[in-house]
């Protein structure tokens, strides 16, 4: 077994907050962190020189995507995702649970897998929880995910419970099914909104002592209170000595309230789908580039961002891109929001290591949450 | 006066092709080389950063672009040019006189100037020589193109010789409406097809002394067989101590053979143009990475090219990208096309500084001409 140790480096006195270290193959990951999204083997836009530059250590990719192309034969010839991609640090792949169930047009589920339709080519495809796991171990990341079911909002207890049975099914065969010592594979605590449910899921995969664990299901037409709610309920479960990665998360407020119940990662599309609608993060607000208000504003988007982007670039000049729908906003954009969210985390980091997170964010600890 | 002297550092002792350093205020181009078109203010999908990898000296811009969108004014607002799309290198920015008589609804040309409905609002919009000038005045382009008629190719004789005059008329009105001493103001030699007209055209832009000299109106449905015969009778008369532009071209043997009658300086939208469509421009050959054959490709596009898209991905990569329509894909193939014709000039450079031009290049300038 190849080391994926959580080396845990400091305890916030006053709240679940933690900063530590998180080892793999290819290099380590600081936490907490966030994460940026690379689909389908790549941050869209960006190259992989300006996400080292944005500070990324851990990015993520899809085997559901990357199941339907460029299938993960053609990755597996490349060398695996590291090379293919061009990143060489820590790579997560997500099992394409999620995907499969938001994204296609799903047949049939059953305790042995799921049947859909490919939305690409039309052709029915079956992923199991063995089918999941033998992907990922073609696609080579150093942390793949348990194949899971997420219920969706709104569906009721009972289909909640039986979704939650149904993944720790799949989660005890994902494992006899990896086949790779140098990939850690996470589980995923599921439970809905339910608290008790999401104790009892806990339970079960502490119990198998995985490298590391996931909160799911909380992050697609969840209200913020029941996420925060999950979290801070959940995440004190998990073992001390093991990663916490929080799904689907990147909103300021969610990311500094789940760091302070105890979570370490995050990943969110959030940063690269804003600067698609012309979108700059800036200390927790989104501005719209387009707004006429920018046109003659001569300013970088963060004076004191180090990004390439606010090194070089007007608010002018980035609107002007965008009102010539010039594709390098949407690079110049990306870099800025990717950058941003990470540092948020980073600066969290050292005031974690410092101390002084609860007094350093209170702005987002204490706020109510709409 | 500032410094835009040509310097001349070798000449080819069987071709009319030559070697030199032209001076800017920001900075210097050795030459022969190609020059990347930023239309928009922007390398359509390239940072700076990868304009200066790929060997960029000069880029380019255009007045009738930037003053539809957004406007001389912002430009001049935001410091000029080189600061306001940070490229701190030398920059040209055409007139205009092309882009009104290809891209616009003209509706009327006179002696006074132009007057087109601009494509972006309606409004009618007023262009002359004195117009022109004032905008790339604001601009602050280092070189700055006068304002020409191009006449299309096929009007006849008289239609070219009719341009060619006015565009001389235009050229001393621009030569006195220009006010910025740090901006060289080259004039553009017109003349069609017709060998005596370009003699006459040429002779009387040597006679006005400029600080540099283009041959325009060779670019768009010319054949290449008409434009190696004026460029071969064109260049010569223009002064051996002056920058020589040929306006629009980009194809590896109109630049070879364009450079042994005596060009120094080139550019095309050609490398951006072929990415925005999966292709690769490799030793003279276009290759379109969507082919099903680069599927399984995992060399890069070419082994030899030290471009950062070539030193990290693979054809398989790339096509995995287009076929997923993720707009990285654009940016990779545009730094490597960039970057292979601006070595494709610089090794002709060296050559030339070498005196094996002739026989390193015969390929290109050997071969008929289609």
């Amino acid at each position: 077994m190849n080391d994926f140790s959580f080396e845990l480096q400091a305890q916030c006195p006053d709240t679940g907050a933690r900063a530590g270290v998180f080892h793999t193959p290819h290099g380590i990951v600081e936490t907490p962190r966030f994460m940026p999204v690379g689909t389908l083997a790549n941050v869209k836009t960006v190259t992989p020189a300006h996400l080292k530059d944005a500070g990324a250590q851990m990015v993520l990719s899809n085997t559901y995507h990357l199941h339907l192309q460029p299938g993960e034969d053609i990755v597996a010839q490349a060398g695996g995702l590291h090379k293919f991609m061009a990143w060489p640090g820590p790579i997560l792949t997500d099992s394409g649970g999620f995907q499969v169930f938001s994204l296609s047009d799903l047949r049939s589920i059953t305790d042995e897998g799921v049947k859909f339709r490919s939305p690409r080519d039309g052709r029915m495809i079956n992923i199991t929880p063995e089918k999941s796991i033998e992907i990922q171990n073609a696609l080579g990341a150093d942390v793949i995910m348990a194949f899971d079911e997420c219920a969706p909002p709104g569906v009721g207890r009972d289909a909640v419970e039986q979704a939650m049975d149904r993944t720790y099914g799949w989660l005890k065969r994902c494992i006899s099914a990896n086949q790779r010592q140098d990939q850690a594979l996470f589980g995923i605590v599921q439970g809905g909104e339910y608290l008790d449910l999401r104790a009892e899921a806990a339970r079960q995969l502490v119990d198998l002592d995985l490298p590391g664990y996931a909160i799911g299901g909380v992050s697609v037409g969840e209200a913020p209170e029941i996420i925060d709610q999950v979290v801070k309920h959940t995440a004190p479960l998990l073992p001390d000595n093991k990663l916490r990665y929080l799904m689907g998360v990147g909103s300021y407020r969610e990311m500094a309230r789940a760091i302070g119940h105890g979570i370490d990662v995050f990943d969110c599309v959030i940063p690269t789908r804003l600067a698609r609608h012309g979108c700059a993060l800036v200390d927790g607000e989104r501005w719209n580039l387009k707004n006429a208000r920018f046109r003659e504003d001569f300013e970088m988007i963060d004076q004191g961002c180090p990004c390439y982007t606010c090194q070089n670039f007007s608010r002018a000049y980035i609107s002007h891109l965008l009102r010539s729908q010039e594709l390098l906003a949407y690079t110049l954009l990306s870099i800025h929001n990717i950058t941003e969210l990470i540092h948020f985390t980073q600066r969290i980091r050292q005031s974690i290591l410092n101390g002084t997170f609860r007094q350093d964010f209170a702005r987002w600890l204490d706020e109510p949450i709409h």
